[in-house]
């Protein structure tokens, strides 16, 4: 394994140092290499680095350009500024400790004049990464096509009225999944960024799904073609850009793969932010998909809970990771999924070390969030709560009405003549909320 | 048809007078005699009164109990105060031209001691009610359950973790199914009102979801058994009372039946401030319900887009009930469904009038919103603009992709070789959004 | 007065056609020609164009850049394509019948290499549009300097934590009331978007307060030596781009400005979407500012309720406008103020006519609400109906109170020995909401 | 100091175990007895028991009736309940080792027929307080006058268009006050459940915030007059039960305050829940108080930051408290205020010892961030960084900005000659973040 050291020559490789460690630039709780139950934390974390907010992330917003400036933008062409800007980009995944990243095709490699022209740069830039893999050991998590920001997708992608911009995804699509084939990646994701409305006024949403399904049974038609075995993944996201869009969460996910018989292919990336803007919480939507068996990856970021957009930051908050991380060790982890930080620096954070900072923070708060879970699961104690709380259900009638031995008529009859009023009992959701505090702060 | 005239000795019938009548009771633009395309507009809009706000709605709130004293309740026991309650209630119903009614069984007849008196009750109220609406002709548009206001289902009915309440429950419903038969009811309604959770720390998603699911089960068993033809409604609402409730907006039910195969026997009862509060527009939930087939009934009210709660207010915005209203029209009207007002008044509206007020307002704009939206759909220009935009699919390579012909490889040719850059076509938003302000204000 | 016709060809001043026209490039209800009171409709409304939106909006957002391309944006050096659009733009003034218009101080002319070169460039452009607005008539309501998108602005502008940026802030908002002066502008507008924090873990709030209201006492006293006889304007908003912005609403202003004996100083500019995203309608924000007698101006615009981010649409809500208009109208107007479309073309409206379209429907739509609210305020059932209610302090003890003659203890001893209990009198939401309606639909 | 008893036979006082303590009925972090800074954790914390939830609250909702049923909620006539249900309450403050209560004049006494009877009740029930408070040393933190619930203030006590109203209000409130000054309360509150307006329809708002001011100088004018010599405190919530409410946030609070030349007397009482509802984080409200020498008091609970009302929950989100925590230690504390447990038992918690693990929860939380926040400032990292980031207005031109030395001239020719284009500095957020983490779980 090459070890990378040109373009953050200040910043060495990130070491653990412990809760306690005054040091900034260093591991408080993710310590890569600690054995756990037989795997390392960093096979265990499986975490990702966002390439488009690490990399290509400039500190816009909608009333200002970028603040950001970095060293190695630059060069001849944009394909030679995208090679150096993937080096450096290695180079911080390796001293970062994150064993995956995730790419859009046009996050990588810049757009051409023609489709054929950005094809030829993508080519390019896949042979460079691919390279740069081998050299780090770092791997692909996901692969997918940004089918949000040209102008051509102003009005959706797959859902666009227009059968040429329809054509033209697709043939994006098929592109950016040849590319993540070629780099081994282990999943593709489908975020629906303008596969929505702007107003129903000039929508007809009936169709617009139909051609969403279409695209998606095309994508896995496809897939079969030329052997990609890894798992295709929707991103839901209920607004922003458009004012709805069609994957608004989780459930309308389901609603929408169970409509069109795509169930089987689908899981869901699931983004902490995109969760709490439809009005859930993170571990909710986790919930969902997990009772649907189809808990795919994470997009870990947080939002700001008192504004209404995507905020994508890095997310500190340890309770609520924690809460996650309970529901998804539960569900069996997330199989070829893993932990991605689609999270972008504040605006005003324009130091290189913020970006290891942001970073840093992101992945301790989720391995400590890790090492809570589970010794809250190995304890046992809500686990057993819950349980108990549904016991009536495990024999007896409860067990009938499980078992679908039970009807309307025997069950009236068994309360007019046997059971009366039931006796209400306490939900202990302040005993249990005191319980997790001191787990979190124990 | 009696005319009754006890309890509402001032107010008459209330009688259509024409936009600019200058007379508070009377009707500005729902005309009940009115023949439109050889129906009235009695029939056609098929108003309901929602009888647990109309008449035990006491204008009580979360920091206040209720300020609302009506005449008519007194009496020497509560099942002879709910017999004078109904007499007044059909006097209104008579008077303010509404052809149908909705209950909870709860709401018509006292809760007993036990659950056998419970159903002795109902089962008087029953038999008045339906000697009632014989004199009337008014008719029962739907019937459910109140599963969610006595302390037994503080944890959920069918999802409660006692198997207990769930048998309860199930008593309840097959009670209140035999009463909604009895009065010749059109549908059933299920609200989830307590189906959800306050804390997933308490709480197995699944399991109860499951438990949810074979309550229905049961239900459509039972209808069965009894030949109950009526259609049965899902009503979802995202939140409150309890946190998260799991019909949480149309597409979360859509997902929810056709996970459990329940799919082919429910439709959906559309609330307006529900789908607010699930972050969708009215127009938008009635839209998804229609793609979905599953359009059944309305509970016409509105909220408050600043306030996070559930206000049930009487909607007069006639903008909002119009986009509402071509939805519904396009997708064939609402069948056994109709408008029903789930609205209350404000806790200072404590006149006798002002229930008259509150439903003459709601009825007029509904009247009106159903005629703007039929000009509009005859007139065609929204509907010819929306078929425009979507027309490269109608034929070529754009019918190839609808009906299954195109894949990705050969859209990818037809992009390279012929197809080259789509062209941004304008959405003309802003075009449309005048020309509905012209039919609005015309 | 020059009639310009260079950058629109096909499109003609903009003709009053009546509310029926089929001619969607026609107004519907704003006649500017039409005298009401002595004065013409274009007198009455004062609307205003401004110049960010309308002519350096490219329908970027977030998630992707610009998509709309305009002729005339092409030149040889960033001023002359200045000068161009500017040509351009005062051609549109002048067809869409807009008395004003509005500019930051980098909407019309571009930033240079130094403040001296960015001064130089906008000493260009203001000669430029001080002819322009010679021939054709056109006002400036009021000019403001841009403090929000240059990264020298990412953590505020006077409430920068380095002084330096506050020196940078001072004298660029010297040179923009300069050329406000120059220009005759009426108002000078105080936006602060960067004014405020993205977490309070690197703020002082009361240092950066402090140093705002140094800033805002610094332009008072600036005005005065340079003759500037018109109204400064603060425009409130809660939040976006930073996550707290101290203008938040018209009260947190009233309080600001009393806090630091501004209070004489300044007046509101009212904005509609950011009334709604502080959680009030924009009635509300009129109504706190003309108590205070501090109504300046009006951000004419809208927001989506269900969207949590500034989308300044087109306003064609004619309820919420007519709301608005009268307390606008009952607080005697505007003054020097006007309505200021500070409103964007949706990012899928690219063709030039969709910029006629919009303004056509903002005018027309606000025209309307004017109208109805005359009509409204002429007829005066609302306002006789308010009068009456409060009618008890107008005599009596209620005069008493008002007057500063009761206390505590006589008006104790007035419940206890006359007066007794009160009786609880109807609000009449309802029959005020429908009487509303009648105005809007009748 | 006598030990009470009787009502919690099973429970005793709950001791410090420390915090890993498997006594779920110990407290983790609440030390009573330990002393800090030559004071005790009980003196600093100051906590207090909200009659009004702990002891009269039912487990009501909008859906649904009380679930909650005590055991001593009986007796031969109300006033004989209230009083025993003070004997309970007294035995919980005194075994939670609360030092302080607070109460509504309508918790504690039953209303009477008259105001003159329930007069009569609340003597009764404040000398049997009276009695309980010197018996077991807890004392009144503060009381108020419960002017929302009662039908006779659906339209506002001192806001109702009715003068009866004003004046039966301003009656209740000098018997509260006095009620107060006998139990020697600290404070006095108001909050303004429905100052505000449910529309503007009916609403004159600058007439009924006259008549608010009215009444505050009536109660401080009242105040002297009896000898109140404690805080006067309003809480700010921004609505519900009402539409909009005059006291939105402390901004708006303080708005009013100045407007009506009563700042002097008035701080605020924060309440986190209406923090939240108001748009703002909690340590932002303190913040805004605290700048304005008016921090007085907090109401200690949390919302659910997903749902849209007042949820009042139990806070054991350590992270938030901190940062509350060091905004309130830098303000110099609550000098006469305390944290008020105004949070209630969610709907199912139904059992005796919920009441007890719910404040032990909150308690606990509050403790533990009182720790860490006195850490962080003792450890002066995050003061430190904000100091040196405003460090150029120490000294030099930064100086004469903040003293007034400087002008828009000046300023301008610095930045002309001397100053050219300031350097971006990074506000480190994901830095101070991550230091933030390590504070909490360190
Ligand atoms: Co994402
Ligand atoms: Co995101
Ligand atoms: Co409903
Ligand atoms: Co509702
Ligand atoms: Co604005
Ligand atoms: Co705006
Ligand atoms: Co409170
Ligand atoms: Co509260």
């Amino acid at each position: 394994m090459k070890s990378l050291n040109t373009h953050f020559p200040k910043i060495g490789k990130i070491a653990y140092e412990g809760p306690r460690s005054a040091n900034a630039l260093s591991f408080k709780h993710y310590n890569p290499a600690e054995v756990v139950d037989g795997k390392t934390m960093k096979e265990h974390m499986r975490f990702s680095i966002a390439y488009w907010h690490a990399f290509r992330g400039v500190g816009s917003d909608p009333f200002g350009p970028g603040t950001i400036v970095r060293p190695w933008e630059s060069g001849k062409d944009p394909v030679s500024v995208a090679k150096v800007r993937l080096d450096a980009a290695f180079e911080f995944f390796q001293k970062i400790e994150s064993p995956f990243w995730c790419w859009h095709d046009r996050d990588i490699a810049p757009e051409g004049k023609s489709l054929a022209e950005s094809n030829k740069h993508l080519d390019k830039i896949v042979a460079h990464a691919k390279g740069l893999q081998k050299a780090t050991g770092v791997k692909l998590l996901w692969g997918t096509a940004n089918l949000f920001s040209n102008p051509r997708f102003m009005c959706g992608a797959s859902t666009n009225p227009d059968a040429h911009v329809f054509a033209y995804a697709a043939a994006q699509v098929k592109k950016a999944m040849e590319c993540t084939v070629e780099l081994g990646g282990e999943n593709y994701v489908f975020w629906g960024g303008r596969e929505g409305y702007e107003t129903l006024l000039n929508t007809n949403l009936k169709r617009e799904q139909d051609h969403l399904a279409r695209f998606l049974h095309l994508a896995v038609d496809y897939a079969k073609q030329i052997g990609f075995k890894g798992q295709f993944l929707i991103e839901p996201k209920p607004k922003e850009p458009t004012k709805h869009q069609y994957d608004f969460d989780v459930a309308s996910g389901i609603a929408f793969l169970r409509t069109y018989g795509l169930e089987k292919y689908f899981k869901f990336n699931i983004e902490t932010n995109h969760a709490t803007l439809a009005g859930h919480t993170f571990q909710h939507e986790i919930e969902v998909a997990a009772a649907a068996g189809a808990l795919g990856s994470i997009d870990a970021n947080c939002g700001d809970q008192l504004l209404g957009w995507d905020t994508d930051q890095f997310n500190t908050d340890v309770r609520e990771l924690t809460l996650a991380m309970i529901s998804i060790l539960k569900a069996g982890g997330l199989g070829s999924g893993g932990f991605n930080f689609d999270a972008k620096l504040r605006r005003p954070s324009i130091d290189v070390d913020d970006l290891f900072h942001a970073h840093i923070g992101g992945m301790d708060a989720y391995a400590l969030a890790f090492k809570i879970a589970r010794r809250i699961l190995a304890e046992g104690k809500f686990e057993s709560f819950v349980a108990d709380r549904y016991s009536s259900f495990d024999s007896g009638y409860g067990k009938d009405i499980e078992t679908g031995k039970a009807t309307f008529k025997s069950l009236e009859k068994l309360v007019l003549t046997k059971l009366g009023e039931p006796t209400p009992k306490s939900g202990k959701q302040e005993y249990l909320e005191n319980l997790l505090m001191q787990y979190l702060h124990g």
